[in-house]
């Protein structure tokens, strides 16, 4: 590939080749390196420099237990030395617009919708930042089963919501490069075209062999669509779209009635 | 700072140098390129490998007119050679599991909330790869108020939101580095603690005299308050949240009824 003159291939090169770490060493994170990676974090686009996210770091033994038993005793929380929650913050812009005696608002969805997307650019920042200083991470949501606990433990006030956990340390492992659909099936020129049946089976075998070759798969499922089944299973996410709902409406980020 | 030993400190450099660009040069951006950074954009973290996004570049000079038009004659759009939008797209991935012939169902808001994520972390390492490919880049968001129409000019189907427009060229200016909260307002150690007003004044008179000395404010606005006042005026948002709200549900992103 033509590279043009002032491109850095090193920085694409660890774009191209980032996986998700889920066995870390024991080789602790310096305080210093997680504030590097906040404030690559905080470098991120954001609307109006308002910066609608706060990172928790929880270093505390008893509360990473406690969250870790929520969840189901997870691994791979469990092997991670950084925790930090990456949560969608209106609360602070909200205290700031009052501090600052201007006529402000934001209803529930416009905040949700903002401090999702400033979030998740802030977190996706992290991770590379954490990448290029030879770190490993992995993005959860585990916790989303049980927010309402993990927002009582961390303390988080109405109109925060803990988004994702972000898992930082030294990489144990190396995992293969998962696969992705083909630039076909995700970029489109001018109007969207859903791609037809065909070239969806096509992608789809072309994933699931190469995951299948990986060895991927643990546990119940031998197929992609087999895992997918059971992480989305209708039965399920009924229920779990309901909670997520009531949730949200809790902690100010979906209106009481629509 | 001490580095670890694979540490990339030119591609930290790069994120924590990185400002959004909003004039471009004539030059064109090749469409080898384009199809780098979108599979950049696809190496972001996406659970269970699902992908819940779309690209599409606008080439067609009477669709960017069209668009342009209607979001009221914006500069930044008119001067970016490459427009992609980065779509929330949960279409494909229901076609795929209707092709599967799986069990598989997503609620509404978990729609808008995975794939939100799901695009927006995309979206941020699309951003990265075109820095580091010597291009500039910004991510906006005027087309929100045109949703519908954009949807219907862009042929999107049910499912598929257009949530980011990010303008792409090789960069004709080079702004200074916006101002970011300390890291105190943003980061918090195992529970989370809202800002005392001394500590968001300060905050707001460091960040807004360095605004005020990059001479970043134009128009109407003096003051990083005047700007927000302007941007989030309750009389607006609280239209602009019922148009939301309206559009996403028609999308399929949120419930009729809550």
């Amino acid at each position: 590939m033509a590279l043009p003159e002032k491109a850095s291939p090193s920085f694409l090169h660890l774009i191209l080749e980032r996986r998700s770490v889920r066995r870390f060493t024991q080789r602790a994170v310096s305080g210093k390196l997680l504030k590097t990676i906040v404030k690559a974090g905080q470098r991120a686009p954001t609307s109006c420099g308002i910066q609608f996210y706060s990172f928790i770091e929880v270093s505390d033994r008893r509360k990473r237990r406690l969250i870790n038993n929520l969840v189901s005793e997870n691994q791979v929380l469990e092997s991670a030395p950084v925790w930090v929650f990456v949560c969608c913050d209106v609360a602070r812009s909200l205290k700031m617009f009052e501090t600052l005696k201007i006529d402000c608002y934001l209803g529930e969805v416009t905040r949700l919708v903002h401090s999702l997307i400033d979030a998740s650019l802030a977190a996706q920042n992290m991770v590379m930042a954490a990448e290029s200083l030879g770190l490993g991470s992995v993005i959860t949501i585990y916790h989303w089963k049980v927010l309402r606990e993990v927002s009582e433990l961390l303390h988080l006030p109405r109109n925060v919501l803990p988004l994702l956990l972000l898992c930082i340390g030294y990489p144990a492992e190396k995992p293969p490069l998962r696969p992705r659909w083909s630039t076909y099936m995700v970029l489109h020129k001018n109007r969207y075209r859903l791609p037809d049946q065909k070239t969806m089976l096509r992608n789809y075998g072309e994933s699931n062999r190469s995951l299948v070759n990986m060895n991927y798969f643990k546990g119940d499922a031998t197929s992609l669509a087999e895992h997918w089944q059971r992480k989305f299973l209708t039965k399920e996410m009924i229920l779990r779209e309901k909670k997520l709902r009531t949730e949200l409406r809790k902690l100010g980020f979906l209106p009481k009635k629509m």
